[in-house]
């Protein structure tokens, strides 16, 4: 078994990253400078065609797609305490907030920060404005379930959907609906980021200033 | 174990009821009609806060998210042959593709379907532009694969994956993208659409006049 997982700081490859240390596997990182266009080289898009981050080389073979490795390293490292395993109670609560954030809060912030590059950009204040409408609307489903008395999104457990949630509220710093102006989001965020497993991955990312 | 699907005609609960049907396990359907804003609904928002359907109540307890029932079903009920199990070799391919349509492909559809709904009208042209350019490009990604020679999407073998494609793909009917269009996707679709499956989802759903 091995694994070498391709990155940018703050990227995508954030959540996996950070997982790949909490569960304390074995794992080689490889930098990919994005402000140098590097996914857009040969050799990168012979691995990710779509020239994105993250890609996990998993024994020779790599894999794209952020939540789907996610997924992928919790199948082959169960008992991480990070989800509720298969068979269990909270599976399907888990599996359902993993996948509104994967298919409501990503792409919304896919499209607040690429919109003049995907699409066009006499386009991109149109995409963005709905952008930060569907953001925000995520932040009040967020800070509904905190507001409920809950430690972390699925309860009293921090897991893989608040690697995910932190990864995507940093991004959302720059943001007219920047989740740290929200106080029962800021002390959740002041929560987790004081975990040991955000310093490392912050550390090794080369990361600082969020949240400050 | 009891299944209550909450569908509308053609909707994003589609795949769900074509599985449960492949599945061959027990469920009752329930129409929400969505022309008349039932899934708007006072009982219907206790189900489902989002407003949307799928719902599927799973022994009292509903879920939403489509592509998280699926995988939930797929727990549920192993050894279906729709999809590579956790531990296959064909099991990461699998989440990194039903990953990528959930987070590419399904919001370009949503912002396609309900960019006037969802966001500020006016700037509706704008989102729609960028949403067909996205899933022009998942079209693309398909044909690459099926070019390759693949009778499915995952290659020999019918699945997830197909279900969700063929639902995605019918939905583009109305658009300048649509999937029928184009020669490779027009015989992936044609072959899929004779499947018994197929013809009795559609069947139930009350649905006809695609491919046609
Ligand atoms: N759906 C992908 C999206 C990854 C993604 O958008 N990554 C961004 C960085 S956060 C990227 O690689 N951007 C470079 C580019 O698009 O050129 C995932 O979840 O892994
Ligand atoms: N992410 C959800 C999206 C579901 C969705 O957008 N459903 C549409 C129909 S295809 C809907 O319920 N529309 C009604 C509305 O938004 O008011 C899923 O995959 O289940």
């Amino acid at each position: 078994m091995s694994y070498t997982l391709f990155y940018a700081p703050g990227a995508a490859s954030m959540a996996v990253h950070w997982m790949l240390i909490e569960l304390d596997v074995p794992f080689e990182a490889v930098l990919v400078d994005i402000d140098s266009n590097q996914q857009r080289n040969q050799d990168y898009l012979r691995l990710n065609p779509t020239g994105r981050v993250p890609t996990l080389v998993v024994d020779d073979t790599p894999y794209g797609e952020s939540v789907a490795l996610m997924m992928l390293l919790a199948e082959r490292h169960p008992g991480s305490g990070l989800l509720p395993e298969p068979e269990t109670a909270q599976r399907a609560e888990w599996l359902q907030l993993t996948l509104y954030i994967a298919n409501t809060l990503m792409p919304a912030m896919r499209d607040w920060l690429y919109a003049a590059k995907d699409g066009d950009p006499k386009g991109a204040a149109a995409v963005k404005a709905l952008a930060e409408k569907r953001i925000s609307s995520v932040w009040d489903d967020f800070e509904a379930r905190l507001l409920r008395g809950q430690t972390y999104l699925m309860g009293p457990t921090f897991g893989t959907v608040d690697m995910f949630a932190i990864m995507l509220m940093r991004w959302s710093r720059h943001m007219g609906c920047a989740a740290t102006a929200r106080p029962v989001l800021r002390s959740y965020i002041n929560r987790i980021c004081a975990l040991p497993s955000y310093i490392e991955v912050n550390v090794r990312e080369g990361l600082s200033g969020w949240p400050s």
